[in-house]
């Protein structure tokens, strides 16, 4: 796939504006899980940071948003997503190294790289378990061909002593990361993020440390909506969710440790 | 240790007197856990029932004392608790097999059955974790000698096909938990059991189903006490709660499958 043209583009305002993102009309569309990851990580000025799969840069845009003065690093597959999210970087005046490569096969100086904090929001459905989209792009974007331990095992080489990762992922994968966390990652926090209160949560955010120790934690749910249910077509965002989608604020953490 | 006497006893009723459980005075006491255990279990009448670990009795009498006329077997490597247990059965008149053995080294009539259910709450903490008790049955209720990994490998050779599993542990040790039931278990749900809304849940029961195939579900937390905070001496249960300790009644899962 070549590059995109403008025509095929939209531009689109994150963080309340902070973050303007141009992305493919037809392809892989950003929404809330990736400001929802970006607002999770916990970094702080000058640390390295990497995403894996950054696609056309939402997670590292509202994370460097946030934070200033960041190393910020993405690694993308597919190369007009790379391209795209290079222009992103230039455009929101944050400076972004996207390197596209497999991240099954870092190019050499990535691989003498440690980092601070792993980012990764990888596709929801393993390939094969859905129908393929359409859209190529969108395809590779939402199916996985890279088995989920590898973006795991990935990460851990690549985080340096106490180094963290911080992935979004569908629930029903948990079991699947836990195993790949085994041996590599310790200190794992389990944040579900249901839709509204008494629902089952959907989606997770996990947070693993390299070289930590620390006991298993799940958190109790994140709950994204007011009310038991959608009514109307009101904004029906919790405050703190408000805050982390509209002004870029950061997302807390329970009982921090 | 020898078999207890009964001035070394108490009898205590739990499901509001349906059953009446004699138990070392400063020995493990049963409390909450087992009686949510036994109602999680979604047993018919002529089912097998496998309990690793019946101590006393609590969890076999109490799922005994809800769904009449099952086949009733426990394993429990105490013989002083393998007996109170088979006393513990006489008295409430439920037929309960009790085996005094190692679950790593079940006899060969055992390892020769199938059961439709197998049920295990297991000691919380790894040994060496914590201090021991200064009571020896205590310290091996509480503290494991066996692996985790070892209960729930029995337990996956001893069930039925699509026969099920259901353990109530700590939270922490999910991860443990999944990667033991990888390969053996599918089909497999975890219920949060949180002691207040909003409050990190601290236990959990696990659900697994032999040669399951369905995806991994987390379920919103079980919420055991209202309000957000202990509040006087007062009861402080949820409904449901209430209704399975006092009445007996069974724990229903959500959205069941």
């Amino acid at each position: 796939m070549s590059d995109f043209n403008d025509s095929a583009l939209t531009c689109n305002d994150f963080l309340g504006g902070k973050v303007r993102l141009w992305q493919p009309k037809d392809g892989y569309r950003a929404g809330v899980d990736p400001v929802l990851l970006a607002a999770s990580v916990p970094a702080r000025s000058n640390q390295r940071v990497l995403e894996l799969g950054c696609g056309a840069g939402q997670v590292l845009l509202c994370l460097g948003a946030r934070v200033p003065d960041l190393d910020l690093t993405g690694v993308e597959l597919q190369p007009d997503y790379a391209q795209l999210a290079r222009r992103n970087g230039v455009e929101n005046g944050i400076d972004l190294a996207v390197v596209h490569c497999d991240l099954a096969g870092l190019p050499e100086d990535l691989r003498q790289r440690q980092f601070d904090h792993v980012l990764a929001n990888p596709p929801y459905y393993s390939r094969g378990a859905h129908s393929p989209s359409p859209d190529a792009g969108r395809a590779t974007a939402l199916g996985e061909q890279t088995p989920l331990a590898d973006w795991i095992a990935v990460a851990a080489k690549r985080l340096a002593p106490q180094g963290m990762l911080h992935m979004i992922q569908r629930i029903d994968r948990l079991p699947e990361m836990l195993i790949a966390c085994d041996g590599r990652l310790g200190s794992i926090e389990v944040l579900p993020l249901a839709a509204r209160v008494g629902r089952a949560p959907e989606l997770l955010i996990l947070r693993a440390r390299k070289s930590g120790r620390a006991a298993f934690r799940l958190h109790a749910p994140l709950i994204l909506h007011k009310g038991a249910r959608h009514e109307g077509d009101g904004d029906s965002y919790q405050p703190c969710i408000a805050a982390i989608l509209r002004k870029g604020a950061a997302l807390e953490w329970p009982g921090g440790r």
